[in-house]
């Protein structure tokens, strides 16, 4: 078990009916005005706009209103969001909507005290301080509602990259499980994949951690049974809420304590390949990748990936569970192959090459370009 | 899955050789002097406490030091360290040892802030602050280093009762679990009965939270494994570094999330014992009570104790698992019977009435004096 320290001071408020106390927690912390920031406007729809109106209307918060987040948030997004959070003299920043809407309320946060909030994600700056975050969730799966990160994209310089810092917890964020009974289905199933990559990513990690191993596969499991559940019956509260709560403590830091740092391997190719193909969401980039990136490097830890094998998917072997995952994935509705993501063969070079940007990478075994190009290869 | 509130500040260090980092963490916080409480002087022999003093002279950290914590603290020796921390013009409290010094260090925290400690205990006053807790965990069992509890001993009275608030978690918690590789065997076993007694309490509270449910079981499976690698090899540190964890994830809060407040009624007959008989060592308390426990509620909900059976100790029914579970006590030299704790039968009835000075309690099955009678006559 290798050394840790785990510190995550968010606040989580989970469950039916608990956005009205978004007012309360802001004024709680002597808040007076907000911007709030959203997607395209769902919100509007599944009553989370209203719910979350009232509550800071009945707490006595100013608002400001930042609109038009997208899947992949991008750099020049975030910019104006900065702009917007400094022009109308707002004291912390309320996320309503899903981890895009999250991630790019922490640029703007951080970007607030930045020159340019860039800086922060091509590391040139450091995040030492930003404006206090606030979240109420509508779509559960990044897990950015209870961690530091933030993944921006620079679309100009096809740049997907990621930064974090302390001062990024959110203080508190309400999850309600229900507002989530009616996304389409395919977001959904991206969360779960989402979900089950994040654990994947710090389980493959490996170590003596035998606890967080056990946790791991246990929350692997839950997300399989419950987005099960959810295909027989898409208004199943408690899968909807099992789910929603793994989702976050996924990547919340439990999952990880003791493993070392994550793999993250899956990850830097997915960004490499939705920095190149930004109409890829990118819980189906991963549901492509992950199956190729175990058969490419299960042979490093064979021991480890049979556990997983047995204990998640209760397959003898690794490619018999690397299959079971795969026609999960499928059943889902989610994409297995570069040809559903209508990727060609012939630009695999051109996602290995953005993969590269960043140099080699990953912990289980170490890749280069080479190793990337084989892995898109298993992914045809 | 019932609704929740998770938030929990503390920050954690764990690992070997972190203990070296308490006076910077005391520092960050500008704390220039702390009283220094621990108890019959165990910390000396071990080097943990030369660590500590060493980390705090480094950081320019002043101290003053109040000993002699027994296990089961008592009132009338918290009461003397609030005293202590007045006269010496404290601005926190380092607890350097187990649960019953980082407990009576909530008690001195808090009650530095009221006309009496006891006030807290018995609800008639409310904790609202508290001077800053740091700690030095010693021995893994109540974990109290992440959590907002205490339990404290009113002699005089024989009352044994708890308290909590807000202000009491730790800000600052050190785990190296390589020091307790000294400790005597005896400690080492009750810390995994209470360990496993805590995730039991959450446990059979019941409900659909199937994530917390699955993660409750992993963790005491984990006990379980890491006890027997122990038993083998008590240097073993991976085993230990295991046990240490979860006995701090067995109470920090995300055992219990969606499952509700807990269960807690062996806890209840428990203190309502050792306030009768304060020789006996809380976690042997537990040891013998939750088999007795089991056998007596479990009619009330068989599937969810069938499950507990299957999923923690590979049993085909709750009688089996019972039997399991006492035969691995035993193995680990833990008591079964109230007859190894010394306490004969005649005294049954004391400690019921111990048990119900807070009136009828439970929340599987509720619990009455004549349910009390019979579990511990289940436990002769």
């Amino acid at each position: 078990m290798k050394n840790f320290i785990f510190h995550n001071p968010t606040k989580i408020i989970f469950g039916k009916n608990e956005i009205s106390n978004i007012g309360n927690e802001i004024a709680k912390n002597d808040i007076k005005k907000v911007l709030l920031v959203s997607g395209s406007g769902s919100i509007k729809k599944n009553g989370v706009y209203q719910q979350t109106v009232n509550s800071l209307r009945e707490s006595g918060i100013e608002w400001a209103e930042f609109w038009g987040v997208t899947p992949n948030p991008v750099l020049s997004h975030a910019r104006e969001g900065c702009e917007s959070a400094k022009k109308e003299g707002v004291e912390a920043i309320l996320a309503v909507g899903g981890g895009s809407v999250i991630d790019e309320c922490k640029a703007i946060a951080a970007g607030y005290y930045l020159d340019d909030v860039w800086s922060a994600y091509d590391k040139s700056a450091k995040v030492e301080k930003s404006l206090p975050i606030f979240t109420v969730l509508t779509l559960s799966a990044t897990g950015s509602e209870m961690n530091a990160f933030s993944v921006l994209t620079n679309a100009e310089e096809k740049k997907k990259w990621a930064m974090g810092g302390k001062s990024l917890y959110p203080v508190c964020s309400i999850i309600d499980p229900e507002v989530q009974s009616s996304l389409p289905w395919r977001q959904t199933a991206n969360g779960a994949v989402d979900t089950l990559s994040h654990i994947m990513e710090v389980y493959f990690n490996g170590g003596d951690s035998e606890v967080t191993l056990a946790i791991d596969e246990s929350m692997m499991r839950t997300v399989i049974s419950s987005i099960s559940r959810l295909q027989k019956d898409e208004k199943d509260y408690d899968a909807r809420a099992n789910l929603a709560w793994t989702a976050t403590m996924a990547l919340n830091g439990i999952s990880g304590l003791g493993l070392g740092g994550g793999e993250w391997a899956v990850h830097r190719i997915e960004h490499g390949l939705s920095a190149v193909f930004p109409h890829v969401a990118h819980a189906e980039g991963l549901a492509v990748l992950f199956p190729a990136w175990i058969k490419y490097v299960s042979e490093v830890n064979p021991e480890h990936f049979t556990r997983w094998a047995k204990n998640v998917w209760n397959a003898d072997s690794i490619i018999e569970g690397v299959n079971k995952m795969k026609l999960n994935f499928h059943n889902w509705k989610a994409p297995v192959t570069l040809g559903e993501l209508d990727i060609p063969e012939s630009r695999i070079e051109e996602i290995a090459d953005n993969t590269m940007l960043l140099g080699e990478f990953g912990s289980m075994k170490i890749l280069q370009r080479q190793d990337v190009i084989n892995i898109l290869k298993l992914a045809v």
